[in-house]
């Protein structure tokens, strides 16, 4: 079959044949792909600055992609969750076996760092024409998530990541006072794919959100941050307030390290984003603000298999609710032959870009 | 114009022409009534027997209705969230204003006891034309709900019986080995709506469902249980194995109590509904059996404006997911002037029977 | 060695001499036995009615004793968190080495049955001249604990508990208008060592507390619950006001469900007691209460290291803080020899019995 | 009587007679004031470097002190908690009456900023031979803590932090495989009271405990250290291995942002010094590591009443399990007329320097 590989550590990334015979177990499902998304950590692996990726041990080269969408084709004498034809989304990262948190299901908190995850390390990813995996890895979704689908595994970091927000400011009030946080804003640094989903996930806690980036947005951007009611935010013209949880996604120290002293009593930033080649000042007025001020700083990465279950609930109600706007996040579909470019830059005005098998 | 009104704590129920003149202050909103839904706390209070209930102060009649979807007709000076047209169900329960629970827009905890509820207790409902509001009692839902939203009052209140399950068995490891409940049971006692709802929203966590009554299910029952992979237990024909998680919308001791020994160690029973006239002995075995084996048994009521916001994703979604299944739980629709002798007697057979204005 | 023998499930109680060799491993702790407690639960496996008491595997006998006060003697090589001379206590359950529970240390969840508790089920008690035990199973307190550190296993009890309530009470405000628990009041059924644990922790916490039985006090009750500041009710004379926190010692459904009415809006039942030969109706009006009103409900038992590390702070703090009442806790201390006729029933008056070795 | 008072933010203190009538109201309670302690907030308000230092209204000049320990003299009539003879400490921080958490007794999470806080801003504190409060600022301790309880205070602070530590560590399992945290390390950042109280909360919760300074510790510093079981860090001679839990107490970016990469998945920095006249650059491989490694890092401030009250349990158990050693963290007491120069000047080698009256 077709397959999108790469030779981690080494930059490039090639569209082959590969000859994988996908064996279905009693626990196995054969998965027929239909969507993959591309990420910036696709990207970090195709051009070789993404160290920690390897290849399945025994392999010289890595099958990429862990944003996927897929159908059943053929399942194995012991699956009872799937049947052909349903629609599924695989976990990424599986889990190290000996700490407790890869026992109990919860591998996005590894404590060992033995994890592999699927076309980033240590196990073949879902670009290529099928794949198969254990029931115990796929979550199924409504097929009327068909089109928007591959979505989902973005989503569930931020699922993830609202499950610890919500968590640590169980320790004071923080909710408003009619129970909702209606009264409380998110304001979210990069307008990417993660940056939107995350403005999404704010707007339904009832946020009042502000998308920012250090540029006007792209027509797409503004068409996904007018329609749940956000706001877009130039930096380069316009300054925000106060905010009450400040989100960034790029991984720069010199973007939110400057917005720290805006962040309210009790608020929180999130951590999401990784880059590399910058770095900021932190002093110790902002030390003062975050000890004063009660503020929590969360890094989060990764997800585990509840905050798929969860996401794909909202997802499916944002593609009822906001008719278009999900699928208007999905700026380009290409055809793998003509991915391979796409991989090794993001196009500018883009948001998310899928290859379609 | 028509109102359904009562006398309580007298028994009786008429459809009358009142001369409210709904004034919609700045943070007012005036609300057309779509549709009612009846429930058991409306016929406790047409039958008498709910003698908590009373009218507003300077009334001796309140007007019924806390089951309620709406369209926004005018909306005050003040208002920002809505506008003419929105689809909307306001919260039922007001706080007590003194209470830190009522504060803080928790008055589902009201500590005193002394909040009011719409067409329940000291507040006119809407089983009436129209209705005004202050819009931080609204909470706005997708135009896709038009024809379900009717059951966002019911649904709330099991989102809020969730949030404390979900809080409580944070006290040890509950989740399966993958992060999710696929590997627990919930047996529901009771198949009337919100016996289906509390269905709904387990299959949606992963639970494995069982809806659980003394006969045989009607079609409409069958048709909600067996299009969420759940099954319907005949008690009288069948018999449950061990329990995760029980939750009883009966309010019959005689109906849980004999269950008790079935629930598995770290479970919970949840007690929602109320009922009169049943009891049922609890022996030190039952005692010996809850000690032993960490069993956490939650009474719970009523639901915060937040249960709402989350209960309407979870609704929109389902609406997109299971076509035409929670539209088949609205089993009767019927004119007001049909309705008073529905509010005297349940039919049987029927799941929701709603009132469309 | 002399111990304390029983032959469950039969009835009858024995000091005989033993012939173990105490072989300390490399993780091994070989500890001389002090004291120890006597409790309801040994009396039930003397007296035949515990019938889950079971002899170890190979053996036809079992060891009682899980009260426990020792000294170390001997350490393994690999051992150093304890020397020769330290004052210890060891936990009571140990996990079943399967369910999730039991791998994180968390055993009094186990989900399996499948734990084992020395001196009740399966593992020899310490109720003899000396035992070994793995450090990990073994707790040091501190020198100046040595005359009342016995009560630390029934202690722990109470700690595991507490932390169930405070985590529950999360789910709404709880708390006083200072943070403290000071406005809120916990009524203990039963003035047992249990009973009166649960005063002293409730008194810690700020609770008003009350300590009921269904008689006048004892002498040696009374010292320690005006000690604390509580106040002893007589049932059969004098009836409480509305309660926050009931907490049933006894096990006996006629107990604590007269009372349940009397719990007031966000309160909690704990069920800690178990007993056998009781029943009592639940009527429908106790369920809408319970349910009108938020109530949880805990059934709990058994405790982790974690409950007795931070309850060894607690004695040590009251072993101070109120000078002798510990002490007068323990109204009698019996020679190995004079314990048999002690363990078989319990004599009127007494708070703990001891056997000092 | 005598005060030491302060004109903020003018640098400056003296040793003055001021002209206060003391007035016992119904709930007031008078202390005649036993201990002060010295803190670095005393030392910044002196020096003029604590900006946000203000007298009470209608005041120029503030009354020092906010680390307290006094003696009950005389209550108010509607005054039962409290009577003549009892050790009080009270709390700090006074709530704006307006936010959510002020209003549930959580000031030290005050949204508003509003707040006062005894000897700080807009209150007058506790350096001065007696004064009143109500009673529900004071929090009673055993008369054993004679001796150490001016410790309280600061004490409360590190209650309040472990409070959210734990809080935020139940996003995943980091209790050890016995429940307990004797598996984690706790590497704290400075020396001072402050880092001293901080590593014996952590040793007490289990932690091994590393106690870190730039420069050989003092002599005073060391007894409490292995007192504790603790080690002492010179971190210009001796590195540290992996952290789980890093405690910074100084607010030098510079101490803690290279220490950043060492601690490991799921690990909490908790930032609790202030400081001024320090910088450092945080890097993308910084941020890559909090975000990869699921880092929580934590600003905690002040405490509330309810972290007293635990506070008070754990200094008495220290005070006897530790004999001699909180003691020997008072290193200097002083004559309110020798006071001045040291509230001007930390000397080298104290930890806490007290003002006996």
């Amino acid at each position: 079959m077709k397959a999108i590989i790469v030779y981690p550590p080494k930059a490039g990334v090639w569209l082959k044949e590969i000859d994988f015979k996908e064996k279905v177990g009693s626990n196995g499902v054969l998965v027929r792909t239909l969507e993959n998304g591309m990420c910036g950590t696709d990207r970090g692996i195709v051009n070789g600055t993404l160290t920690f990726s390897r290849p399945p041990d025994g392999y010289d080269f890595l099958v990429l992609g862990h944003e996927t969408l897929g159908i059943v084709e053929e399942v194995g004498d012991a699956v009872n969750e799937f049947k052909k034809g349903d629609i599924v989304v695989p976990i990424v990262r599986r889990g190290c076996n000996s700490c407790f948190n890869c026992i109990i299901g919860r591998q996005d908190y590894c404590e060992t760092g033995k994890f592999r995850e699927i076309g980033i390390r240590g196990l073949h990813g879902t670009m290529r024409e099928y794949f198969t995996d254990n029931e115990e890895n796929l979550v199924k979704i409504p097929s009327g998530l068909r089109h928007v689908g591959v979505l989902l595994e973005p989503l569930s970091n931020i699922m993830k990541t609202f499950e610890e927000i919500e968590l640590m400011q169980r320790r004071m009030i923080w909710n408003c006072n009619d129970s909702s946080y209606e009264c409380r804003n998110a304001a979210i640094l990069g307008s990417g794919p993660i940056g939107l989903l995350f403005a999404l996930m704010s707007a339904s806690k009832g946020f009042e959100v502000f998308v920012m980036n250090k540029r006007e947005p792209f027509e797409a951007e503004l068409k996904v941050v007018e329609a749940i009611g956000a706001k877009f935010i130039d930096t380069t013209k316009d300054e925000l307030g106060e905010i009450d949880l400040l989100i960034d996604t790029t991984g720069y120290p010199s973007a939110f390290i400057p917005l720290l002293k805006k962040i309210k009593n009790n608020g929180v930033l999130v951590l999401f984003g990784t880059a590399s080649g910058d770095q900021y000042n932190l002093s110790t007025e902002d030390v003062n603000h975050i000890v004063e001020s009660n503020i929590a700083i969360i890094g989060a990465v990764n997800a585990s298999k509840k905050n798929f279950i969860e996401g794909a609930e909202y997802l499916n109600s944002w593609n009822s609710k906001y008719p278009g706007v999900l699928e208007s996040m999905i700026t380009k579909k290409l055809k793998p032959e003509d991915s391979v470019e796409y991989l090794k830059n993001k196009p500018k005005g883009e948001i998310k870009t899928i290859i379609t098998w």
